[in-house]
């Protein structure tokens, strides 16, 4: 394969990608999961070679003194190769989207109407370090009935380069088009321009990483996007709260996993109970070496650094926390509205009243009651797989399962009917 | 009202729009079906003062030369107006598409899962000529609890102020705040402007009109946007149709409203049938008035005017028709994809292979057996009320009723769950 840096050449691949989709759309469920799981086959059975690429790549990051962090997330072992196959067994395993009638009927006049999942067609994945990636986002877009582009990090480019060729081997064994899987070159960003001003060539874009990579796609692409992935997730403790799960939900919420875009980063408490549970809130994050940035109330304890009026809207992603007391549910309100980035937000009460407002009145991709944040996932809603979590309103907000990468399209089907 | 024709101005409209539809979003149904009620009766009370405003409409438009078919379509009627108010009591019987559960489940650890739809927020709607479109997009985006921000045409402006001013009044007679509908003035092309970059003010806009206004608002705005209605759409006589079926079908699909998305603009006729069929559809269309703008085999008969290749990508929106012979299914699925406009696509035969054949691999928002396009509507489809046909694949495709009209967030409840 040549390397294609131009718009014209990024053009060639997605035309390349649009003429497989077509005979994709059609497959059968049996046909892509035959490919699916002679995927995940393929990539165990070349596990020398992609982990020989992926050296070349942590190798060369670690040389540019890359942080142990990012390298990390660069790194493929042989565990994760065998996680990254059953990830394709697992969507092999799941329904198939397409063909599934989401609604039909058959009207006065007797036209029958269907509403049916059809693929998008042409999928363009933006996406940074993780090579994992490379391989989940083909498979759930090959179970969609989807090609893809993936334009993975430049960092992770052999490891892409040699997973996206097994993974086409593959494909082609089984039957498909070798190019429902392409690989979009990292090794300049006119790459990822292309992609954004293709619109018509592909579908839709789908960036997953950091918030400055989502927000450069979600104003620059003339491609419809679907922005994934920014939280600043709020936990509020109400007056009427159980303390022993607001204080159990606040450290899972902040600590579990610090950064992803479903763990908490701020805080609010109720005053009327403030007393009560500020001293033991402080204490156990403190334990477990999250710095929190408080208001007044929370400055009173050792070790609480103060709140600036950025702390509010910081997606921290780690082991800090912004935290104030407010003096009602309805300025919890007021806060998350002013704050939120609408992806998870959570309300700790034993009161049916509070929790019904907040579930009504928050505006955001999920709303939790008595809940971690950190449940806002597709794993945990039970999709199966995920492509990532969309923080936007239209077409899918919240976790993105296998229905979410599809379109739909209505059959009308009569006798000669006419108007 | 002053009339804010910057930037900050029509930002500060949004806001509005933002205040007023945190309490939109939690009305009742009762709340927002009595303020539908009051609107319809409202503007029924009122109509000597919005036809006194509509006659200014008229008077400048035909002062300016404007042709009758367009001043026919701004010129309103104790008879148009009852359609508007009967709209509005339409939508008010329609069920409430808020609350409504999408999907839900217990999950492994007990946690209840629900998808529940909500309203987007604020909608901004751009739309051409028609004054009746002012009511029906406030009553659909009132029932679906949006605020609305309407910006019609400025050929249109005093009408549209009238009927807003009247909407208002009753709006809040019901208890609703009167922002849940504002008009954007129409003086300057500026005002679309500021919609299409108001993102996070605005949730959605949804331009209805002309192909050139749809493309230029897809085009340059960075708030996402529903694309509706641009119509190239074909009718296929595959070699085994009944040929009175087709004829009554392509007769129906170009005559019956020409001026519309979802007529016919391109015919394409099977090889075999066509000796048969040319003749009896020359003839039917002619007898319409239609101008066959057609193949070599089309020309052969009197009046038919050689098709250039321009020809077949017109969405002509009049009585004139594209028309080729096609040698094979395979062919007419060819000339589709390279040339429509994915809205409505029919095929006539009695073949059910070629039937299936058809659904499957026409990538449109409609397709269609045996049946005239022109069934592509909301209101041949049951919706009860439509804001218009999507024609992208992004969160609705086809025509959009009051469901298409919402997002969904996800409740999630627990008794202190951690992960």
């Amino acid at each position: 394969m040549t390397t294609p840096t131009t718009e014209q050449d990024v053009l060639a691949l997605a035309q390349r990608a649009r003429a497989a989709s077509l005979g994709l759309a059609l497959a059968t469920r049996a046909q892509k999961d035959a490919a699916l799981l002679a995927m995940a086959e393929a990539l165990l059975a070349a596990q020398e070679q992609v982990l020989a690429a992926n050296a070349e790549d942590v190798a060369r990051a670690e040389a540019a003194g890359t942080p142990e962090g990012i390298v990390d997330r660069l790194r493929l072992t042989p565990a994760r190769l065998e996680g990254m196959a059953q990830g394709l067994r697992d969507v092999a395993a799941l329904p198939d989207p397409v063909g599934e009638v989401v609604r039909g009927s058959t009207l006065a006049n007797g036209l029958e109407l269907r509403q049916v999942r059809v693929p998008f067609g042409v999928v363009g994945m933006i996406y940074e370090a993780r090579p994992n990636v490379t391989a989940d986002a083909a498979g759930i877009c090959l179970k969609s009935g989807n090609a893809v582009l993936l334009r993975g990090s430049s960092s992770a480019a052999a490891s892409n380069a040699a997973i996206v060729e097994v993974l086409r081997g593959a494909a082609e064994d089984a039957g498909l088009e070798a190019d429902v899987v392409q690989l979009v070159p990292a090794d300049s960003h006119d790459t990822v321009k292309a992609l954004m001003r293709a619109r018509g060539a592909v579908d839709v874009l789908i960036p997953r990483g950091g918030a400055g990579l989502i927000r450069a796609v979600v104003e620059e692409s003339t491609v419809p996007v679907i922005e994934t992935g920014v939280g600043n997730c709020h936990v509020y403790v109400d007056a009427a709260a159980d303390l022993d799960k607001a204080l159990a939900i606040v450290v899972n919420a902040k600590t579990h996993r610090p950064s992803v875009c479903n763990a908490a980063e701020s805080l609010l408490v109720h005053a009327d109970v403030a007393e009560a549970f500020l001293p033991r809130v402080v204490e156990a994050l403190q334990r477990e070496s999250v710095t929190i940035h408080g208001d007044a109330a929370f400055t009173a304890y050792g070790g609480v650094v103060p709140a600036t009026e950025e702390d509010w809207d910081t997606e921290y992603l780690c082991l800090d926390l912004a935290a104030r007391v407010v003096p009602s549910l309805d300025e919890a309100l007021a806060h998350v509205r002013r704050h939120s980035s609408q992806h998870s937000e959570a309300i700790v009460t034993e009161d049916q009243a509070a929790a019904r407002r907040w579930v009504a009145a928050v505006d955001a991709a999920a709303v939790l009651v008595n809940a971690s944040t950190r449940f806002t996932d597709g794993g945990e809603f039970g999709f199966g797989a995920e492509i990532g979590i969309s923080t936007q309103k239209l077409h899918a907000r919240g976790p993105m399962g296998l229905p979410e990468m599809t379109s739909t399209k209505y059959v009308v089907t009569g006798d000669g009917h006419v108007r």
